[in-house]
């Protein structure tokens, strides 16, 4: 009897509730995880204590992570953007909303996938693993399922067949993420959504369009939300 | 009357033969070039002294035409590569020989592509256009037809349609590339094609696969050679 080889799947880990759901899929399938968080500039580096905290708490666990964090912080004077700028507001209100434009950062997605993807060929990685999810499409174009599957046909041209892209909340609301969530185990008390930077350690703000959003799956997701909120 | 507006291609520019010919491509279509350097911790910086020097000769000659520099050399240990990774020996021979797959940085192409386009849609532009020509073929998986078709797509979807990729000098052999360039007034004796770093200032090695690769084109084209090699 030998024993099945076990692939690795790269996973965009940003401490959020998305890319956290991700990475407990990719270890229920038996896949160990190889989580890459990429600095791109943005400003909620709170999103960068909670992927830490979050990874810590899969490792002590005993599973097959490794978290690599990569600092391309310059990109951010590049990429206009409310995430990026300081000097511009971050919009408050509902997620879905018009507004909310102003938290596009221009191609992030595919700056994302192509680093992971670059990484996942580097280590012999099969798979690069991206949580967007259906409630993301309303605003940000490389979200929707046109642009992951032209991002996985690009990538599969420039590995030769040996990287593909995975989006598995693709089609989910973000209630069904939760639910998710609840389901495999992840600790979603240490997710971070929020897009502002905290006045208070752990405290979400509890109106930016982020917070919103997680207070609203929560509720229809019928599960306790762990989240401290400002307000 | 009315002064048609001029529009801004974002040229990757990597100081080589092939990206500074296509920035002389734009220009002569009547578009005004935002050069785009990034350095992703390939070895051989004096790339990046022959683009500023080739920027300088196209700012003096009063074209229109800014340079950005982008720092994200924390990628070179993420992706394995003979051209990141100073351990690794730099392969001597003919450039379409298999031992340069050495030479290849893992989705090298997708990454460029994806910051150049994100820094296009921040500005306003709606192209970026990138030098890879057919000599690359034979090597780089990510120079081929089929990856800039789909690195197109995925821009496309991501920027709603607002910025294309265009790869003038695809289909073209490096003696076409040298051709256009003399017929262009491009300052070839500027570029820098070497992948070796160099031992004294200026000199290409003469030996490495794009030193051959540029010794041949500049033979076949019939076109005096302004390059100085070391052998």
């Amino acid at each position: 009897m030998t024993t099945p080889e076990i692939k690795t799947t790269v996973v965009l880990a940003s401490g959020g509730l998305d890319s956290t759901v991700a990475i407990a899929m990719e270890l229920y399938q038996q896949r160990s995880v190889a989580a890459l968080t990429i600095n791109y500039g943005q400003r909620h580096t709170a999103e960068l204590l909670a992927v830490q905290s979050i990874i810590d708490y899969y490792q002590r666990d005993g599973q097959p992570i490794t978290h690599t964090v990569i600092d391309v912080s310059n990109l951010g004077p590049l990429l206009k953007s409310a995430l990026t700028d300081p000097s511009k507001a971050i919009p408050e209100g509902h997620y879905a909303e018009p507004s909310m434009a102003a938290t596009i950062v221009p191609n992030r997605n595919m700056i994302l996938l192509a680093i992971a993807s670059g990484y996942a060929a580097s280590i012999g990685s099969d798979r690069v693993t991206i949580g967007c999810h259906g409630g993301d499409h309303y605003i940000y174009p490389d979200c929707r399922e046109g642009f992951i599957e032209a991002a996985d046909l690009c990538v599969d041209r420039a590995t030769e067949g040996q990287v593909a892209i995975h989006a598995p909340l693709l089609s989910d609301t973000k209630t069904a993420v939760v639910r998710t969530g609840v389901r495999l185990g992840v600790p979603l008390h240490l997710t971070w959504s929020c897009y502002q930077t905290p006045t208070v350690r752990w405290r979400h703000c509890g109106v930016c369009g982020t917070c919103n959003e997680r207070k609203e799956a929560f509720k229809l997701a019928g599960v306790p939300d762990p989240t401290t909120y400002m307000e």
